[in-house]
C-alpha cells in the first residue's frame, strides 16, 4: 500500500527543480512553500543554483543528506520518470509530480512517460500523485507544496483562528478548481484541512485520498472535482465508508454535455450515456452533486457548522427584520423543495409578547428592523427553533456591517451550541470580511446567495434522511443461486435474443410472464389461441427483427380462427418482406394485456460500472419527458421504490384522478429481479429492454408486453 | 399628473422630522443626505431643534423660507395626514413618506390613514412615495434622503468614475431589498440611475416610476422588487413601452409559494392562481424573471455592458486557462439552454498558432495558463468571437489579483470597443474590489456564480430574439365584430353553460364542433345516431352535472340503434340517480372523434388581470406534470405559438416514434378564437374549459371532445 501520509504530511521534502525566480512557477512554489512555517526539512534540488531562498541546494535526489519523504518534482515532463526512478531508488516514498506534458497532450510521448510513472510508482510502492497538478496543501501542517496564489499570502493563516471542527478535505482533478474551492471558503471562516490536486491521476486516484482522509481524522467533509472515476471498485467502497462515518462527500463530476450517447438497440442504452451512469452512483451512496463553485462552497458550510446536528426534516423557520427579503426566501425555501409552515399558537404567543403589532409571527416571522434590534436574533430564532412544526432556522439579516451584532454575539454563540436544529444565516447586503468572522466565531455560516442558502438546508435534510434509512437496510452477503438453464439459454441464442427467448430467462428467475405459445405454422397459431382466453396478440419472433411493429411483424386484438389464421400468414410475409434474410423463429401467441401504466425497465451496461437499472414511465413521454432514473444493479427493494419516487410522474402510479393506485410491489420486485439478472451475468449480458410493462392496479401485477435481451459482444 | 421630476430631483427639500441623533432613524437620514455633495437647498423641519447638522431647522413646513420641491415626511404616523395636507396647501409638489405603521398595520387605524393620504395627494396633484418606505437616492444627483446604510459612506462615490452608459434604475416595494440590489452592483461597477423604495404604494405605483424613468433618459435598465401591481393597465402600458424602447425590465415578483389556488369548477381554475397570471403578463412583455438578488444584479450588469450588443443566438464560445474550469463552465453553459458549438476549422488554425501542443482550440478553447498569458485574453476572446460558429463568449479566468491584467489592459479596451459579439467574464476565485474596476474600466462585467453567468448569456438572447419577434408583429387596432346570438346565449343559460350550449357561443365564433343532435328522449337519440356516421356517444346535458363520466351520464362507443337505446336510458337513469334534482337539456349523439393528441385548452379570469388563456398537455399528464402555460387574452397567433413553444411537451405535438406532426395550425387558430371569445366577454365569462381538445394530424383539425364554460358571478 502505499504511503499516503508520506505524501501529504512528511517531515521532510525535496522540491526537485526548485528556482529563486519567482517570475517561473519553478520559483514560485518555493515562495508559496516559505510563506508559513512549516515544521519538516525542505530541500531544494537543483542543478544550477548553490541555494534557493536562503536553503542549501543539492545537484540531486541521491546526494540528499537523508532520505526524504516526500519529493516534489517541477522539472521538464523528459526527466521525470527518470528522477522518479531515482527517487524509489533511493527509498523516497512519496512523490508529487506537477510538470504537465503526460497524458494530456495527445501529440507527443505524453502518454508513454505516463505510464512509465505508473510503473516505477508500482515497481517501488510509492505514493505517487499527479503528473499535471498544482500540488496540494495540507493546512495543519502549514505545507504548501504547490504554485498557486490562492495560499501565497503569509499574512492570512490557512486555518480561521475561530474554527477547528467540521474540516473540509478538497480533492481535485483541476487545479484551478481545487484552490478555487479554498479561495472561496477561506474568507467565510471555513476551515480545511487538505486541499490536494491530482491531476492526470497516473497513480494515485482521487478516491484513495478520500480513503486516507477519512482514516485521519481531521476531515469531516470532502469537496471533489472529477473528471472522471478509474477504477469504480475504489468509488464504491470508500463511497459507502464515507457515508457510514456520515461524512458527505460533495463533488462536481464535469463532462454531462459532451458525454456522447451510445448508440444501442433499444431504448435502454439510447437513454442512458456515461453520465447518467455517475449520476446514479453518486445517488447510491447519498454523494451530493454541486452545480457551480459557489453552491459547493456554501454546501460544504452547511455541513462544517451543522454537520453534527443535521435538520430531521425539510421544514424551516424563516425570521427576518425585511418583509420583502422574509417573503422572496420563503419563495426560494419552497422551490428548494422546504415548506415553510405556519408556527403553531404557543410560539407564536412567546414571539408576539416581543413584536409590535405591525411584525407578525406567522412564519416568516417579520420582526421588523426595531425589534429584531431589540429582541435579537439569537433570541428570536431561539423561540422559533423550539417549536415542533420546523426542523431548521432560517435568519435573514444584512451583515454587511457586523459591528451591530456585537452586542448579540454571546447570545448568538450560546444558542449556537445549544440549539438541536441548525440554523444559517442570510444576508442580502454583501458582508465585509470581518461579518463573515463574527458569524463564524458565533458559531454560524453566513450565505449571501439565496438559492444556495435554501439548497443547503434541504442537502442536509436529505442527506440526513438518506443516511438514515440506508443505515437501517441490512446488509445482504450471501447471493442466491443463479436458476439452472440461464447459461443453456444464453449460449444458445445469438447476439439479441428475440422476446420468447428473453422471456425463458425471465421465467427461470421466476418473473411471471403470460401464458403463450410459439407457432411454427397457422394452425398451431390457430391452437394456441383457442387455449388462451379473450383475444390475442401475434408477433413473429427473430434475432433479425428488433423493431416487430415497425416492420408489420404484429397483429393485435385478433379473436377467433380465422382471424389468427389470416394474421399468422399476413405477419409471417411482413417479416419476410421486411427482411429477407431473417431467420424467423416462429409468432408468438400472447393474450392481450389487461390495461395498466405503461413504464420501460431496462438494463444498460455502462463501461466503467456495470449494468445499470433503468425504469421510467413509458410510451411517447419518455421520450419527451426523459423522465428516467437509473442505479447500479444490483438493486434492493429500499432503493428500487427510492428510485420510483425520483421520477418527476411517480404521482402517476399513486393513482390520479379516480385512477386506483398502480400495483408498485409488484414493479418494485420485477426491478429488484432484473437487476439480479444482471448483476448475475454482468459480463454476458449488455442490454435488458422491457418495453412495455403493464403495471396493473395494486394487487394485480404487471404484465410484460415485450422484452428483449442484448448479450455482451464478446459472448 | 403628479410630477415625479420634483419628487426625484427636487431642488429645494424639507426634511420633516429631522434630527440631529444619528441613533435613530430621523437622525440617520440626516447623516446619509450629508455625505453626499447634493447642490440642492435641504431645509430640515423639527420641533424641538433649532439646527440639525449645521442647517437652520424650521418648526413646521409653513414656516419655511420658500416652497420646496418635495417634503421627506419621517415623523410619527398620525401626524402624517395633517402635515401632507399643510404641504399640499404651501404649493409642495412631492412627498416621500418614510414612516411604518398605515396599511401594514392591520389592527389599528392605518387603513384608514393611509386612505387619507391618497386622498391628499390626489386633492393637490402631489407625487407621493410610500409609506412604510426606506426613502430613494438619486445618483446623478448625489441626492439621498434615506436611512439606507448602503449608501452612508461618504468615500464611496454613487456612481463609478468609469461607467456613465447603461445605468440601472431600482424600484423596490421593500426598502432592504431595493438598496441591497445596490449594495451588491455597486462594487462590480455598475452605475445606478436611482433606487427608489416604495413601500405600500398608497399613490404612487411602480411602474409610474418606470414610465418616469423611461422618459428620464438616463436610465437604461429597470430593476424591481414587487409585491403586487395595482393597476394592470399602468403595468400593460409601461411594460410595452420599455420593450420597444429596448430598455429591460428585471423583476422579482413575491409570493409564489403563498398565492392561495382558486377554487373552482374547472380544471383550467385550478392551475390557475395568481403567480400564474403574473407569469404570463411578465413573459408577454419579456420582462425578465430573476430568482435572487445576485442573479437579479448580474442580469442587469450583463444588459448594462452589453445592452447596445446582444447575443444574436445562443451559441457560446468558452476561453479558459483551466481545462477544468471550461469543461464545467461548458456543462453549466449546456443546463443554461445554451450551445458550445465546436469552432470552425479557419478560427481553430488561427488559435492554435498562438497555443502549445497540449492546448486545445476546440470548443472550450483551452488555452492553458501559460499560453493564455503570453496570447492575452483580449486576442484569444477576439479571434473565438470572429467565428462564425458563436455569438457570444465567456471567459473563464481567475480574477484574484488584478494587477496580472494591467498588461493587457489596452488591448481588452480595444476588444471590448470593437467587438460585435459580447464578451462577458467568468472569475473562479473571487476578485479583490480592484478586480472589478480594472474589468469595469475595460469594458466589461466579471461575475462570480457560474451558472449566473450562463444564465445572463441565455437571458440576453432571449430578450433579443424575442424583442425582435415582438417588434414584427403588426398591431391591430381594430377588433372583429363580436357574433350576434353569443349574448342571448349567455343570458339564457344559467350560471354554467353545459357542452351543448357552450358549443353554440364557439359556433357563433366559426369554430367548428363534430356534427351534433340533442336528444330528448330515446327515439331521438336512435334517429340522431342513424344521421351520424360511425360509432356515437352519449352524454348527458345538464348545468347541474358538470363531471359527466363521474355521473356515469356518458356512454362511449355506441353502433347500432338498439345500443344507443339501452345507452340513452341508461345514462339518463345514472345523471338522475346521481342527482335527482338536476336540470336535465337532453343527451347530446356524437360522432367518436377519431384520435388526436389530448390538449386541455381553457381561459381562467384573473382579479387583477382578467382572462388568461391555459394551454397545456392533456390527460392524467396535466395534473402531474403541470405542463401548462398562461397568457393574457386576446392572444395574437405568434403569441399562441410561442405559448406551444414553452410546453416542455411540446414535442409531442411535433410528432415523435413516428407518429405524424399534429396541425398545429388549427391549434393555434383555435388558441386565437377562444381567446378572443374571454375578451370580447371578460366581464360576462369567468372561465371556459375545452377539455380534452385532440389534435389531428397536420391539416385534419382539431376536435372539441367537451366543453364548459361559466358565467362571471354577478352575471
Amino acid at each position: 500500500m502505499p504511503d499516503i501520509g508520506a505524501l501529504l504530511s512528511p517531515a521532510t521534502v525535496a522540491v526537485v527543480g526548485a528556482s529563486p525566480d519567482e517570475h517561473i512557477l519553478r520559483g514560485r512554489i518555493m515562495h508559496v512553500m516559505g510563506s508559513h512555517p512549516y515544521k519538516g526539512t525542505v530541500y531544494p534540488v537543483s542543478r544550477s543554483h548553490d541555494e534557493v531562498l536562503g536553503l542549501k541546494a543539492y545537484k540531486a535526489v541521491s546526494e540528499l543528506p537523508e532520505t526524504v519523504d516526500l519529493a516534489v518534482l517541477i522539472i521538464p515532463a523528459e526527466y521525470v520518470p527518470d528522477t522518479l526512478e531515482e527517487c524509489g531508488s533511493k527509498g523516497v516514498r512519496a512523490a508529487q509530480i506537477l510538470t504537465s506534458g503526460f497524458a494530456e497532450d495527445t501529440g507527443g510521448a505524453g502518454g508513454d512517460m505516463q505510464q512509465r510513472i505508473r510503473d516505477i510508482a508500482e515497481k517501488y510502492d510509492m505514493a505517487v500523485c499527479g503528473p499535471n497538478s498544482e500540488g496540494f496543501a495540507n493546512m495543519a501542517a502549514d505545507f504548501c507544496p504547490t504554485f498557486s496564489p490562492a495560499v501565497d499570502d503569509p499574512d492570512t493563516p490557512l486555518l480561521p483562528d475561530c474554527r477547528t471542527d467540521g474540516q473540509i478535505g478538497v480533492i481535485a482533478q483541476s487545479g484551478g478548481m481545487g484552490f478555487a474551492f479554498y479561495d472561496r471558503g477561506r474568507p467565510k471562516q471555513l476551515p480545511f484541512s487538505y486541499v490536494v490536486t491530482t491531476g492526470n491521476e497516473a497513480c494515485l486516484e482521487g478516491f484513495q485520498l478520500v480513503d486516507y482522509m477519512l482514516d485521519d481524522g481531521g476531515t469531516e467533509i470532502i469537496v471533489m472535482f472529477v473528471e472522471d472515476i478509474k477504477t469504480p471498485e475504489i468509488y464504491t467502497r470508500v463511497a459507502e465508508k464515507a457515508l457510514r462515518a456520515g461524512k458527505p462527500i460533495i463533488v462536481t463530476k464535469i463532462g454531462h454535455s459532451q458525454a456522447g450517447q451510445r448508440a444501442a438497440a433499444s431504448h435502454t442504452a439510447a437513454l442512458a450515456g456515461s453520465y447518467s451512469a455517475y449520476n446514479a452512483m453518486f445517488e447510491r451512496y447519498s454523494v451530493i452533486e454541486g452545480r457551480d463553485i459557489e453552491e459547493i462552497v456554501d454546501i460544504a458550510a452547511g455541513f462544517s457548522f451543522w454537520g453534527d446536528r443535521l435538520p430531521k426534516g425539510k421544514r424551516v423557520g424563516i425570521i427576518t427584520g425585511s418583509g420583502g427579503a422574509g417573503g422572496w426566501m420563503a419563495d426560494t425555501a419552497v422551490a428548494a423543495g422546504l415548506s415553510v409552515p405556519p408556527l403553531d399558537a404557543e410560539t407564536r404567543a412567546q414571539i408576539d409578547a416581543h413584536l409590535p403589532s405591525y411584525a407578525t409571527s406567522q412564519n416568516p416571522v417579520d420582526g421588523t428592523a426595531g425589534a429584531i434590534r431589540d429582541v435579537g436574533y439569537a433570541n428570536l430564532a431561539k423561540m422559533t427553533a423550539d417549536s415542533d412544526e420546523v426542523d431548521a432556522i432560517i435568519a435573514i439579516t444584512s451583515a454587511r456591517n457586523a459591528s451591530r451584532y456585537e452586542a448579540d454575539l454571546e447570545d448568538m454563540t450560546r444558542v449556537a451550541r445549544e440549539t438541536e436544529k441548525p440554523i444559517v444565516f442570510n444576508s442580502y447586503t454583501m458582508p465585509k470580511p470581518e461579518g463573515f468572522a463574527v458569524f463564524g466565531r458565533a458559531g454560524y455560516p453566513v450565505f449571501t446567495n439565496m438559492r444556495n442558502t435554501a439548497h443547503v438546508v434541504a442537502c442536509m435534510a436529505d442527506y440526513c434522511a438518506f443516511r438514515e434509512t440506508f443505515l437501517k437496510i441490512p446488509e445482504i452477503n450471501t447471493k442466491p443461486e443463479i436458476p439452472s438453464g440461464v447459461a443453456d439459454q444464453l449460449s444458445k441464442s445469438g447476439p439479441t435474443l428475440t422476446e420468447y427467448e428473453a422471456k425463458q430467462v425471465l421465467t427461470a428467475y421466476g418473473i411471471l410472464t403470460p401464458r403463450e405459445v410459439l407457432a411454427t405454422d397457422a394452425t398451431e397459431a390457430v391452437e394456441g389461441a383457442a387455449s388462451i382466453e379473450g383475444s390475442v396478440a401475434l408477433k413473429v419472433q427473430s434475432p433479425d427483427i428488433i423493431h416487430k411493429t415497425e416492420a408489420g411483424a404484429v397483429a393485435l386484438g385478433l379473436e377467433g380462427g380465422g382471424a389468427v389464421r389470416a394474421a399468422f400468414d399476413d405477419v409471417s410475409a411482413s417479416a419476410r418482406n421486411y427482411n429477407p434474410n431473417a431467420d424467423i423463429q416462429g409468432v408468438l401467441v400472447q393474450p392481450m394485456a389487461p390495461p395498466g401504466r405503461e413504464i420501460i425497465l431496462g438494463i444498460n451496461r455502462d463501461d466503467a460500472f456495470g449494468p445499470m437499472l433503468m425504469v421510467g414511465l413509458g410510451g411517447v413521454y419518455v421520450e419527451v419527458m426523459r423522465d428516467v432514473v437509473f442505479a447500479p444493479a444490483p438493486v434492493r427493494p429500499e432503493e428500487a421504490r427510492a428510485m420510483l419516487d425520483r421520477l418527476q410522474g411517480v404521482a402517476l402510479l399513486h393513482g390520479v384522478r379516480g385512477q386506483p393506485p398502480a400495483d408498485i410491489d409488484a414493479l418494485v420486485a420485477l426491478m429488484v429481479t432484473v437487476s439480479r439478472i444482471a448483476d448475475d451475468w454482468r459480463d454476458e449480458i449488455a442490454e435488458i429492454d422491457l418495453n412495455p410493462v403493464l403495471v396493473h392496479p395494486e394487487g394485480e401485477g404487471v404484465t410484460i408486453v415485450d422484452a428483449l435481451i442484448v448479450k455482451a459482444k464478446h459472448v
